[in-house]
């Protein structure tokens, strides 16, 4: 990031070229998928793929949610005058894979299925295979997003049946934010000339002159994407998406035990919970202070996330990104402190829900 | 660039407002102006802007054109199904005034007017202050797009009437590409709710949501933020936009004068001249070779950009940046070299055109 790459200089050509390699193959992509990079963050990229793949005239998209980034998509649809419905859950469950079969067979206009991967907003992972099996068997056409799972989560496109995965340089790749990403079916981005109401947003636009030219369209974050190619070898060398997976899983599992230990609740059932982020339940004790416990942890270089679900009062702490066992041990061992100086006991951190 | 700022922590909310704020003095603006930042390249900045600031119901955009910028103006129309209409001049030649007049007098559906401040197709630069009063004595609105400008021209927001004015940060301020932005006249952007059919480049959203809590939508490039927080530390410390406009004027001067010398002819006259980058026009005599001059001069680090403009064949050399007297004569002093390698004398060197 500390060198001014030339956008339409060989060098960085090639770097561009290698990164969209990369994401494909990190997938298990083949000849029949492309990656389209996109400038923006996460949530362009998910505009983007939308505006390209859908027809606001002839395609319908059901949109599974069950937390706030299901509900950003059905947003963008509304904005983009995009026909979608919904199937909604509560955002600590996932949706039932028989009733969306039910959906798809009662509402013949539906072409396409929204699904996100993991929603940040509790941390739930959602069932992507039964999914996927579920809209490719009823013959419709399937957009994931993989915002806060890829390069963690394995998601094999040799055999799963998905027209575009959508993530982004900054979650799981550990890169920095700047840039988004679409690995698409290279037949469903074919049919897709000219469905984008967006000149910056079109998918169809950007792959063609990228695939012509080597280059792209709009000036790109060369910084971001230099820091993407190191992330990217960064990965690699950790042992590719199985071995981070496992040192989110590691981080996740102890966070989770040290949690409980201390008395905490998490949202999300064990066996539904993405080692990604924790959603804990907000204790109902008068002397627990959130403000409190997150300023003294970020002095500490320590940073939580303000809770994100709507069914109760929560926090969240996150197990991704260059943190380790002992990151999440050193983070348990101060909150015990601080829950220590706040004079409450194992016993007095019940949620109010 | 090289710390990972949390987007939601006070710091990056300090460094946010401190970067609005600043842009907007930077153009002289005061409390009737927004700084609107927009994840993306320059393109994202002008398209939202058009998207949030236009209706498609009830306004009509003209566009004054003399390069590829103005034209891709046309084009985000063209996608969005914003009506508009075109008046259009050779590439080294501005509009006329009186012929603007005449146009907004005879087309009363026009509300609004698009002009770019410099082509950097060409290196032209428009006469913005002539075509704002023309457009502002017509009661209609100004949106301009001074993304080579901005920084290094003066802008005067508080006597130019414009609703908008649209730059990016990796061009005359020096900072590194991934972020745009728009000065909006704050009523402007209140009569705009609604008009987007984008989520991500709603303008309007993107402001109330960041009045309100000092923080993003959706995940910012917090690195290229940093950047751009540094870079107008920088620029002030140059003596700000006069300096750096007067850095910049000599290096062209240097630049145009030395190719002269050499041999060469510009493709805009010398009153019309941005200093921003100048268009050469490609030599006639066979022994030139556009690729072996580019090829040579990439080897020592300085990098041309190929020639843009349709009406004949160029090359083109920047004069912004990090880039001072010194690096204008050496380079000259190298293209020299290479013009007596090609056996290539003074007068060899006339174009086609």
């Amino acid at each position: 990031m500390q060198r001014d790459w030339g956008s339409r200089d060989q060098a960085f050509i090639d770097m561009t070229a290698r990164i969209r390699r990369r994401l494909v193959a990190l997938a298990n992509g083949n000849s029949d998928h492309a990656c389209v990079l996109v400038q923006g963050s996460g949530t362009f990229a998910v505009e983007a793929t939308l505006g390209t793949l859908l027809s606001r005239r002839t395609s319908k998209l059901l949109i599974l949610i069950n937390g706030a980034y299901g509900r950003r998509i059905a947003r963008i649809c509304e904005k983009l005058g995009q026909p979608f419905a919904l199937y909604e859950t509560a955002e600590n469950t996932p949706p039932d894979a028989a009733h969306l079969a039910t959906l798809l067979r009662q509402d013949g206009y539906i072409t396409h299925v929204a699904a996100v991967h993991c929603e940040t907003t509790s941390g739930i992972l959602n069932p992507l295979r039964e999914i996927a099996d579920i809209v490719a068997d009823a013959n419709r056409s399937l957009i994931v997003d993989a915002m806060s799972t890829f390069g963690a989560i394995p998601i094999d496109l040799a055999t799963l049946r998905a027209d575009a995965v959508i993530a982004s340089a900054n979650k799981c790749l550990e890169g920095v934010p700047g840039v988004g990403f679409a690995l698409l079916e290279k037949n469903a981005l074919a049919r897709a000339e000219g469905n984008s109401v967006s000149l910056s947003l079109d998918l169809h636009d950007q792959y063609t002159y990228m695939e012509k030219t080597g280059q792209w369209r709009f000036t790109p974050p060369t910084h971001v994407l230099a820091a993407l190619d190191q992330a990217l070898t960064e990965l690699a060398a950790e042992g590719g998406v199985k071995a981070r997976g496992e040192r989110y899983a590691n981080n996740c599992r102890v966070l989770v035990d040290g949690l409980t230990g201390l008395g905490f609740e998490t949202f999300i059932p064990a066996a539904l919970q993405a080692p990604i982020i924790v959603t804990v339940r907000m204790p109902a004790n008068s002397r627990f202070n959130f403000q409190n416990l997150y300023a003294s942890l970020n002095k500490l270089g320590i940073v939580l996330y303000p809770g994100a679900v709507s069914q109760e009062k929560s926090f969240r702490i996150g197990c991704i990104g260059q943190v380790f066992e002992n990151d999440m041990t050193r983070t348990l061992s101060v909150i015990g402190d601080i829950l220590k100086d706040m004079g409450i006991p194992r016993e007095g951190l019940r949620p109010a829900g």
